[in-house]
């Protein structure tokens, strides 16, 4: 049988990860878990992330999985290394792939970073890219507004352009040439970021990278289905949403239809 | 002994009813509990939202109280009815002493309110005041971006005003002489808020309204503190959060240190 890619976030986010693996492993099978009922987890302490992350993990792990894709930038940044043991197929988070994009394409050894506040306070994708590079400079900036402003379809506002240039003018001031989108939502903000950071900056998306980080894993493992039959994607929430074909269509691009499927996330 | 008064939100706004408490009721003892560890409960499905209230008001419970404030518009709303007979004390919501104060101002009968998505869509305020004044025109809008552009100290930016306009202007036009801020953020927007709406609009605070309502009650039941000595107040979380005494001292509107204690709500 075909075991699954289990993919979890503290939200509907990580579908943008979701995307990005339909794109590039169309054969694969998909469980996904937003837990939508605790969201968001970037505020909270390191102690409940981690429990959160241990009953997603138990939830995932009662499906037959072939690896499981942590979408959710602070589960990656403060639980990953804490419960990647109590799983018995690999785990990929997004910081490792997205840290080594980053050093392969940056030209001036500047690297900024941004995400919820949680994940910048953890200086995750920081302590990563200085421990192979301790040469590069890192600027780093948390835009905890980015994440409302995008599930309430700010992309282009002018309310938006002002919020992201508050954020982001240091670390173009500080003539970063990289800059990683490190947060789930960031990527549908592109348009605005692009804007103000200006053409000669790269913006590293993390769903992108691990989405090519999991298909050379499965590749080198010898477990990739390469069948032409399209995969099945299952979607399960913590929490019933009425906006969640609204949120999915929009993190995923494309059309979804019904609400995912509720489960009782504290029960796991 | 002096009881308590209990008051719970879903976070740390409902400090907004604690301080209009501290002003009016000096006296009186306050156990304040924000469950800042499954904030926020506004986008949360009705069978999580009375779930919560339950344990918020369990752990209230084990105080010796005089009576409970919920803070809580969406609590307020979706699950008071429902959780009363719960508790042997009196329990207060928002929404009647917030509806009664907007129908004894306006003059021509058109009430706006604003709140979040949860309490908007339980149409509480709404159905309440038509329940009194069928012949009053009621004229909504979910304002979902105003809690995190409050969190985040956004209070007079351009962008805040430009929100505020999209929110706001189909109300305006509809010619509200009250407008009910029906979250306990919004006081903190007042400035904006009136600038767009003008200086003919009252706009009604559901924590002042409340805190009004709470001290007539004491009086009528003869259990009010008059003592000259100022009563004590205690906080409890749900989560740790560094942001404690930030959003404290900002929602009170006087300096607070510490972080609050923290309880696993879970439990209750």
């Amino acid at each position: 049988m075909n075991k699954y890619i289990g993919v979890f976030d503290s939200g509907l986010g990580g579908l943008t990860n979701v995307k990005e693996l339909h794109k590039i492993l169309p054969g694969e099978n998909i469980i996904y878990f937003g837990d939508t009922g605790r969201v968001p987890y970037g505020t909270r302490s390191d102690d409940i992330i981690i429990k959160y992350t241990l009953q997603d993990l138990r939830f995932l792990s009662s499906f037959p999985l072939k690896a499981i894709v942590v979408a959710c930038g602070t589960v990656s940044s403060v639980a990953l290394d804490k419960v990647k043991d109590k799983v018995n197929v690999p785990i990929i988070g997004v910081v490792e792939p997205t840290c080594k994009k980053a050093i392969s394409i940056t030209k001036n050894g500047k690297i900024g970073i941004i995400g919820t506040e949680g994940t910048i306070k953890s200086g995750s994708y920081k302590n990563k890219i200085l421990k192979e590079r301790a040469d590069f400079e890192i600027f780093e900036n948390a835009c905890p507004l980015f994440v409302p402003l995008v599930e309430n379809g700010y992309f282009n506002s002018e309310a938006t352009k002002i919020i992201a240039n508050d954020y982001l003018f240091l670390l173009k001031e500080k003539g970063v040439d990289t800059l990683i989108l490190g947060c789930t939502h960031y990527p549908l903000l592109t348009d605005v970021i692009k804007d103000i950071m200006g053409d000669g900056v790269s913006l590293i998306s993390p769903g992108v990278e691990t989405a090519v980080y999991t298909k050379d894993l499965l590749e080198r493992e010898g477990i990739i289905n390469l069948a032409n039959k399209q995969g099945e994607t299952k979607y399960y929430v913590s929490d019933s949403t009425k906006k969640f074909s609204y949120l999915a269509s929009m993190f995923l691009n494309e059309k979804i239809t019904g609400t995912g499927e509720k489960i009782n996330i504290e029960e796991w």
